[in-house]
């Protein structure tokens, strides 16, 4: 851990590419506030650095708890104990999530990195929650990264998997929870090769047959014709068509799920599944799911979820009950706590 | 970059301690999603993948531009043109902020990096912008590591200073930025201490006289009565007192800020300041900003802010206007624009 | 004019095909509310149905006065004099727009009928009028009569036109202004032939060139696809393509219209106008005529324009002011009325 | 049916007195929209115009289908098939209301007059419907006559009878439905009069006892103060008193219903009905249906009911589903329907 | 002033007849908070009673200043210095509006009264003058002492002209301003002589000229036909007559005004004012006063006004400034203050 | 009673202190409306002034009915027949009150003072009941004579505890319902001793044991830490500590009594019950009966209570069903009345 003399003498590489921290950086404590730096060495100044505490962590809202892993693999040689709800459990408002008991000087620094790492990983995992509550079984795919640095990308998309959804586009947010990434082409390419079905089928060629063939078919032509055009080159091996339209003609509605199935049906195509992405919330999940929807695409909605405030209150010290103002000194026991150290 | 037969065999390390990406695992295109990777694959297979491009990004909503940086510096050696907008320029809706020209296979799968960098870093000095125009030119410190993941807490920070706030907490954000991280110390070692006096005494004894004696008044007594008893015991060398009232005892109001100024005053301390912090807005910079408030904490109004949704469009290939349903093809003009490669 | 005994023995022709009222029944009174016909009995049982009296009719709300033709027609045998509006005039909340005066028994019977020409013609010519106001100078169609039984048709697009539109499709509406109808082809004919551009060529071959060639483009492909393969086949002799997207497809939007005209003008067909029908109404005129629309089809906002409520008050009789409770009694001037009779 | 050319040299009698059509100008397609003239040459040019063709015709809102007869009688020359609903069913959003099958020739141009027909009457009878189900038993005639074009009106009387009113004012109205017309004096003949007792006694005097003595009130004297006024002249020949209270005077409210009821009460006429007209509409027929009023008035509730927007779709071609865009191809089955033709 | 032991033995006389208190148990202190007669008991057990201290009193809302004589009068003999704003002055919200300083003992025990006599008078006073102001010059008489006790009628009264309108009904309250109380006659009586006339005649016969003759008009007949009848009876001998009309007959509005008006005007009676009552409110008068309105009389809206919320604080402590939490310390100048004692 | 000349001759003393009527005036009729002084002497004019009437009295909103008593003493001597409610029924809107039979003469010019006693003491009382109903049973003490005019605050503290609520401060208020007066000590003391424990021991010491010892505790430091202080000093004699917090530090929230008692309890002083008062509501009442709170001061919510609007008919002469227009004429009869002469 750094200290404030460190701080003040520390210097940035000016041939760094990227401005997120590597995984060294966040130990060292370099994203920490730099107030809990000085914290301590005032403690350590008064000779109260390892004073016996009791830290409890809670949110203010209700939500789906994601973050342990990371908090866990920070603490895990720290002379302390730790008690945490699980991946994915639900909390309550005022809930404790988390608690730490040990000397202060074991983990107090850590503050702003174990609330910054449990308060965006419950948010993402909250989301994806509220998406599958909806959804009707129906299967959900997160295509997110776009939205947030590529450094935290694959932890929205490991949090949001761990809320309930099925699947990943992002690589690395696949591979962390032991899945494969999902996902199809972009508009960029069928834009370059120029027409859908050329490119469905160079797809096609292009694969191994256990990669899913669905194809993106809002790009040039209205979707219902693109379906059909679609279907035809594909036959059998046409998984689905995802529908994408742009809010400029439209959006995906009801009445579009309802008009592209019973052509495709019509055409002998019953096999051809529906994926829909593009502006896809929960709202619309409950809406579209009541059609023949097979598969969601969903995006901002849970990657730009706001964080879930959390809070780290000392409840007590040596033993004895204590908060600030505004809070129930003492501690507030939680039962589906579960003590990990 | 990775091939999707690379992605097929790729295993996460079991003993990683955090799971944002590094920035190796991020320029690997670890964090992609994997669809561009089989979309290069698709071009590759039709001799397309060198296809001649003009890509333009654009946001729905206006903004602070932010995020260029890191872009240039992923793109630097890559054999395309590049335009953008500046670090801290405005964008209005629609507006190109960046256009990149070039064979597609140069840059194709860097679209979810870019987007995601763009995005977020564009929305966090956004935020700060909005924290600037109402702060009747007061001090704004940003304090919003902890609501966020620690990887991006640096690229939120630094973003927030371009968009126009002065000082940070996070301690890599603020060096990116040539500056020294700032604060104070945390509720939590008051507690431990026991009293905010002895805590603001300590914290004077302990620091070289360079560094600001700013000291929080509101954990154990009410305000109006800690601001003085820790004027009693700092006198001249107390630069200010911040006031974090808890949403239990009513929050900051207005006449809090106007009472401790006066009873400051009346007791002979008029030259200490006053810093607000906790659930800071622009809304409530703006109605403190009124009163004698010298310097604002903000904290999740920054680092919480929405992405700001950026989209990247093919408006040309090889030199000819086109665009996907719903767009204008061919390229928007922006005499912003400044040519970076 | 019928009497009550006459009424009595009155039987409907079994044979009858419509149930709308021909001219010679208006006139026998077989429209009238029956209590009219008995008013006057009861005055000429007490030897007053030749009172003299001053009858006025105005509407509770603003509005462009349509009808006084009709009320001539209707009148101008009769010995009364007569003070109207003309057809067009705006009229406010509580104006007289027509007075009539004359012994009762020569007019009173007809009061039903007046006001019901007066009401319904009003209200067309207003709502015409609202249509007006709003574009910008663009041209405006009405297509109204799909929406209202077949025997009023002509004389709402006749209303719409003293309203201030410029073409109608109805053709005895048109007529009674003197201008030939307008409009292309429907739906239904497009789908009977199968293909857009098919019908587009027949409609050209099939009419005289004074005919003008404007193509309904939305019923199997996408508009921006349909809009240039019409163009190319048409070439100089398309006057203009008409946008009609179901609200199942979005509508037409201000982003669908600027992107037909792109592409159409990157096309090199600049010359092609564009109509816009389907949901039309005064917020979406004004929206849609800051765009490259060059001519509106309006249907049900005139047609279904609810009635403006009219109102006969008896203001003098034999002279002398008069009025039941809650209404002025005597004359209320207005010197826009014109002396008819 | 007119042709292009015979409609290029129509003429306009100048001395037509109504603008209304006569039902041999309905017929002969003088009020049908150009365009489906013209498509039916389009299609004779391509051979197409007998081509077999199924439509069906729905509302996107729910209601009470009226206009069978007319659609029937204009039809039923045809060499089509013909299913409808009935006269007063129920139909919701996007049931099949009437299906045609066969050659397009034989009904095609008349889709404008067979939706304005349906479209209209429907509106009248769903709205006379809503009065209906709200009335607790209580009788309700229709006085809207006066707010439409004479040549409809007796159109609308019938539908709003379908709907389930029990009776109309319009003569016309009345008689194609079987029955006599209802209806008191207006006050202008009170006016007229100069008393309303006066007027009273001249109605009982001046008709046969089977024409029921209902009094219209309101005219000169508190209503309260002339129920008795006209109580005591006409004694027991006094059928129902009828409330018209202005709006100036607060209107008909149910205070005023119970007090009229219990003063002719206790003056000894608990014999009289009480009648209640203006401004009635369905909310306030549920609110004075609870107090002792015996019949209700309705006017432009009913005759100023906005059309029930009707669609006609081609569903098949020659036997084969088929739509335009944003609708499903082929028949939707009703069992509600009943063959006609 | 009673003290705790006092207070204890105090017996209510079982033959009272009012619950209000007299003037001298006023002044015994007998409606004051105990807790203001233990205070006391308390500071002189500390031998602190007499301390010299300043206290200010202010509103949180803006309004019309009244009760300055009550208290000035309950506090003339006491050795205290006095400010206070004048009776009818405008106050802002926290503006200082009356201090005392001097000994506690001298007024502490007040504090109950004066807060009670003032925030009560300011509140009616306020009310009185909403009227004022948007009443274009026309009279206004408060009628409002039926709906508060008879103990407080007259001060409320005597606040509503301090207010600023002109004239009262309760006798008590016109005769402390030195007016003639104002009022015509009650419903109640007009209805035991059965006939508004015959009241009329018999108030002109029964009182000397001076008394102005206001007919009440609404009793028995609509108000056009009462309004002339009693014109006919009285002629020039009428002053004016009341519109009272009751709210199941459509309460007061501008039609009827406007037609009483001309109906008056007609029938040769022009000289004839017009006074309104009735639920009469601000909004009610600003409509009103646009018509031909000479009079209203106020009655809830005035008397019914919610107390003007007053707090006293102490301010100085012998001489020093203090404030409890909340409160800003020491004296606040305000230089519309007048010193009174 | 006073006649109308001797209103005229009527001097205010110009030594008067207040101006509240005392009981001599009321019963004098000082405080009525002149015009009921007129009225009865034109009904002795036409010797009409001993006619037989009903007359009965009635709300047009429900509330809880008070004031019964003050109405009893004033006509208990009067050749009248009285039926009424009793101190604390409740009443239906519109329900019969109070009726009165007998000579006009008897109690006609007390009309203004009877509605003015009943109107606001049964709104007092209704607001009490309202408090009382969310309260959970928790104790209610009236604390709102500071807001009306002292000669009106007894009669409004007897109406709350009619109402239903626990205790009164005001001395006359509570005395006359045959309790003792409740209440504490006011911020103005604690400001003049200059701390709360030395004014706490001082009150303990200063009255005998049967004086409960209520402390406030929010005027010179944080309510949790000064309710521990003052528990410290008084030990078992604390009978609970009062919450009053200003709105300038947030009021009384839940969370801040959830605090106060677990800090009391840790520190063993769970004896000390909680007392809330300032801007109590029946919402806030509601909200805080959930918590620890023991007793409620309400002040304003009850003392500033909107008069109940009551309105007295006269319903028979001479034994004659009779009323005015908008009123149902003869009794409504009450099974609830009770009578009383």
């Amino acid at each position: 851990m750094v200290s404030t003399e460190e701080v003040r003498r520390y210097q940035v590489d000016p041939n760094r590419k990227f401005f997120s921290a590597n995984h060294e950086e966040i130990e060292r404590g370099l994203t920490t506030d730099i107030y809990f730096i000085r914290a301590l060495e005032i403690l350590r100044f008064l000779k109260l650095d390892a004073t016996e505490v009791t830290a409890e962590i809670f949110a203010r809202q209700a939500g789906v708890f994601a973050g342990m892993q990371e908090t866990f693999n920070l603490l895990k040689d720290k002379k302390i104990k730790l008690w945490s709800l699980s991946e994915g459990d639900l909390f309550q408002p005022k809930e404790t999530v988390m608690r730490i008991q040990g000397p202060y000087n074991e983990f107090g620094v850590y503050e702003t990195i174990i609330l910054g790492i449990l308060g965006s990983s419950s948010a993402w995992a909250t989301a994806a929650r509220e998406c599958r509550e909806v959804a009707r079984g129906k299967k959900i795919i997160c295509f997110g990264s776009r939205h947030i640095h590529p450094a935290v990308a694959p932890v929205m998309e490991r949090a949001a998997l761990i809320g309930g959804i099925d699947g990943a586009s992002c690589i690395l947010g696949a591979k962390l929870m032991g899945q494969e990434p999902q996902g199809t082409i972009p508009h960029t390419v069928i834009i370059i090769i120029g027409d859908t079905v050329k490119a469905a089928m160079a797809y096609h060629d292009c694969f191994p047959p256990d990669i899913p063939r669905v194809i993106l078919i809002d790009t040039f032509k209205d979707e219902a014709e693109e379906s059909i055009r679609v279907a035809n080159a594909l036959g059998e091996n046409l998984l689905g068509v995802r529908l994408d339209t742009p809010s400029e003609r439209g959006g995906v509605s009801p009445d579009l799920v309802k008009e592209v199935r019973v052509r495709l049906n019509q055409a002998g195509y019953s096999h051809v599944k529906i994926y829909v992405s593009g502006g896809v919330t929960p709202q619309r999940i409950d809406l579209l799911s009541r059609e023949a929807v097979d598969a969601f695409g969903v995006g901002s909605y849970i990657s730009d979820a706001s964080p879930i405030d959390m809070t780290l209150d000392i409840k007590e010290v040596e033993g004895k009950p204590i908060a600030k103002r505004g809070r129930i000194p003492g501690k507030i026991e939680n039962k589906k706590l579960i003590k990990l150290l």
